[in-house]
């Protein structure tokens, strides 16, 4: 008797980097790894505020989801989880930290009440439905961060999460090879590995070279320090803190989500300081510049953050100094590089020395390059290869990299998200596609991709709207003159010649047919074509044009 | 008797990169070096089509401007020519293939039977007013690139335009060395460097290391070849034409901006390719597809260009098959990154292996990196320094190296736009700040960077548009019920019981006051106020408001 297939659904992750979710399947129980957000860059109309995956695979297949599973604590891994958690009553497991954010999270949203929450240690397995789970460490840019074993009849189901392979990393906490070895000898049927940096030859550098970077530029910097990084990036504030106390420096700690990750990585234990080494700004500032360091968020330059309002000269408390020193510790996420040009240029232009990922070492990402993904291969020995988080040109070339260690093309796949992978023992294929086409949320609004709202801003972007409010009398006739009022598309004062004779072009359209004779749909239609034939005709410019017809 | 004071005023392309324009003036006699425009970025409203410099000071000192100088023909430094001649009858001087460059852009606008085009030689002087100029010969990604020496009685300006060092370049024709030490010599009293790539330590790699690998993959690519490269890059094409010859390939040329330019480099004597090299594409297509390379637009993932619409499965003549080999040897602008990925996500989706600058050396820029600048200033040894081309922190980044080779920093000047720099013989200052806005240019319309249009676009992009209209009848009462009508907002259905609750709120509002005694704008800030404050409770978004109000 055939035992049935596995199927692997990825819901989001593969074509875009971030907003993650693997759906995978075994005999009626399925259990999603990852629940992400996908922040927005140029491609997602404007006013998105992010894009979530579209759970229309799992309200079909509601009755089968008994978990799910998260790898570690960054928003492209959690964010969507108050969205699913608000749908879904489904059980959630993650490291310790993990769980930490998940709880601040859901507690912003006034959903912890409801939610099934569970910790899971490392190496420790635990049973969902028939699944029997395990996770295990990997190296990644936030502390707790977890690769994920599933073992089913096939053979184990390995998922890396992000990771990298660092043997010096803060925390020293490494990724677990002996945890993948175990695996491996087991059996494992299937890898999904993070293809963030497929395209990246070598290794990438350990967090230990950030250290001795940091260590040097907070020893030689003749005044104040101010370090911006993520928030999430705990290790490297391990990495800021350890400097200052060797160099006699006091830490503040500004904006509030660093605030609030300092002090909860503090109480978990994941972040050590002496006693008296983090101190309120308010002290800080009382002290000589050269004995404070201050730790701000605004890696990205996100125009809100402490770091931005400091470089604009915005910030109550904090003003630059020439002097001061002023470190990037981030690289611009893709989309953000205009935003984080434009605040280093506006710290240089306030007197601060700049220290940037360009110009000097004080960042490393937290993604394996092409050196550590072979390892990785060569480490779990997978029969099927399925490469995960990247664009496609990420999963394609870490797909060529499998396939040069030996993996045979028939057993890799590339898949993009939506597509269903069934595995048999011996052969898998794509056997359809379902929707897994962005979904974006707008404030509290929720959007397909393909919304009219959407493609209308984008023409009210380019062009602006003129509206053409046209009154009928009782008999049908125009009640003149015609109203025509606009935004984003000429200024006031070239204006008023223009829409004269737009309106009197409307008006001259209209009585050409007997008054009363086209209703008002027709009214409707032939405003909208007479004014915007007429203004595209005299500014060459295609606004958005909407007509609003009345009756008195 | 002091003599008069030499006047330096940026107009453009410092703190940014493009639009680039410098005024120098001495005693009432002004030239200009380039004109050149911004392409746009996030930073820019959507729907404009580029940035060119302000003109603002050169009209308020229009009798004083005598000439315009172009260092080279890339768009940002000729692509304002158009909107500067068709304002002022002035002369321009450049190299021979950058007077080509211009003529067929000035063409193209009907401009050029008034043009007073030059052409100038390399080490050739001539005199503009009391100015000796002299041109020299700098290697940039463009052929024909100078850089451009003034004679003035303090001494040299000495303006490299965009440069690098490059020892072995496609066309043998290396940055001058010796027209440098000669100028040094004479003494050169202020220098303006490239400073684009400032940031970056050691040198830009040659042009032969390209030339290596693009014959390399063309040499071992199992069918078809294609390379994207920008049209301007002649010297590129040069090379993909060179290694074709070598292998046995023909070329076809696609899109329509690179046929012109193979066809203008070619007369002109720039682009070099036997007899039948070069085939039309409907030939090409009739050959073994191991025979062929086509060149293409679309480097930059530009969305009509020809690569792109290749990689859409939408060009009418080409269509991607598996074995074929696509290169894009260029390196993505700021900006257009995620056009590039795009682009070259699509390409693997066809099944194309796709080179490009990150995973292969495929590509080098035409600037030169920290060691190249130093050379540089070692060969020059100018009294006063300002760099130019680039952000404010390449700026900061050259001025500090300039003063680590021993430039005062008191004679090195980090100027912004519209700066005005006086240098005697032995001391400078900036005297004021002029206007050197942004000035953008959408379709027919040419706009100040605060343009209320613009605002508005923006607002429109994020929130759509809501217009109310009310119409008052003969007593000043309003006739119910109001309308509202959006755009970019909320979707129809949900928009219906929305706005007739807004309706009664602003009636409400309204009739709170005896008819008539509210005049039209007092009405119109009302209605304004209660839709606003009413849908964003409802909604939780601020779109825009046009409140249209009318009496009967």
């Amino acid at each position: 008797m055939n035992s049935p297939p596995l199927r692997v659904v990825p819901l989001g992750g593969l074509g875009d980097i971030g907003r993650n979710m693997m759906a995978v399947e075994y005999d009626g129980e399925m259990v999603v790894i990852d629940a992400g957000v996908l922040f927005p860059d140029e491609r997602m109309p404007t006013g998105v505020d992010f894009a979530i995956p579209n759970f229309s695979y799992l309200r079909e297949n509601r009755r089968k989801l008994i978990a799910v599973l998260i790898t570690h604590g960054h928003e492209d891994h959690i964010g969507a989880l108050p969205h699913l958690l608000s749908e879904f009553d489904v059980p959630v497991y993650s490291s310790r930290l993990t769980h930490g954010l998940i709880t601040v999270k859901l507690r912003e949203r006034r959903l912890i009440s409801e939610a099934r929450l569970n910790v899971v240690e490392p190496r420790t397995p635990f049973r969902v439905g028939r699944f029997r789970c395990e996770f295990f460490r990997v190296c990644h840019s936030i502390p707790d961060a977890m690769g994920i074993a599933l073992g089913t009849p096939l053979g184990h189901v390995v998922h890396t999460g992000d990771f990298k392979i660092d043997h010096t990393p803060v925390d020293g906490m490494s990724t677990d090879f002996s945890a993948l070895s175990e695996l491996a000898a087991e059996g494992v049927a299937l890898l999904f590995s993070d293809s963030t940096y497929a395209e990246v030859d070598g290794y990438t550098e350990s967090e230990q070279i950030v250290g001795d970077a940091l260590d040097r530029a907070i020893d030689e910097a003749p005044g104040r320090v101010m370090v911006a990084t993520f928030a999430s990036l705990i290790s490297r504030i391990q990495q800021v803190v350890n400097a200052a106390e060797r160099h006699g420096r006091r830490v503040a700690v500004v904006g509030r989500s660093m605030m609030n990750n300092v002090n909860m990585a503090r109480k978990m234990g994941y972040l050590h300081a002496s006693e008296g080494t983090l101190i309120p700004l308010i002290e800080a500032s009382r002290l000589p510049l050269e004995e404070t360091v201050i730790i701000a968020t605004g890696s990205q330059g996100e125009p809100t953050s402490a770091l931005v309002r400091i470089a604009r000269g915005e910030h109550p408390d904090v003003e630059v100094v020439p002097g001061d020193t002023v470190i990037i510790s981030a690289s611009p996420i893709p989309g953000n590089e205009t935003l984080v040009s434009n605040t280093i240029d506006n710290l240089f232009r306030q007197g601060a020395s700049v220290l940037y990922s360009r110009v000097a070492l004080v960042h490393v990402h937290g993604h394996a390059s092409r050196e550590e993904l072979k390892m990785m291969l060569s480490l779990v020995k997978p029969r099927f290869f399925v490469p995960v988080h990247g664009e496609y040109r990420h999963l394609a070339a870490h797909a060529s990299l499998a396939q040069s260690m030996g993996i045979p093309s028939s057993n890799t796949f590339v898949l993009e998200d939506g597509d269903v992978l069934e595995l048999s023992g011996e052969a898998g294929r794509v056997v359809e596609r379902v929707d897994a086409g962005h979904v974006l949320v707008d404030g509290r609004s929720v959007w397909a991709r393909e919304s009219r709202v959407l493609d209308d801003r984008r023409r009210l972007a380019r062009e602006g709207v003129v509206t053409a409010v046209v009154t009928l009398d009782v008999d049908g006739g125009i009640v003149k003159p015609l109203g025509l009022v606009s935004s984003g598309f000429i200024e006031l004062d070239e204006s008023q010649e223009l829409f004269e004779k737009t309106s009197k072009m409307v008006a001259a359209s209209l009585e050409r047919d007997p008054p009363g004779s086209l209703d008002l749909n027709q009214v409707k239609a032939r405003v909208t074509e007479v004014v915007e034939g007429y203004l595209y005709r005299e500014t060459g410019r295609r606004p958005a044009v909407v007509a609003f017809v009345e009756r008195v």
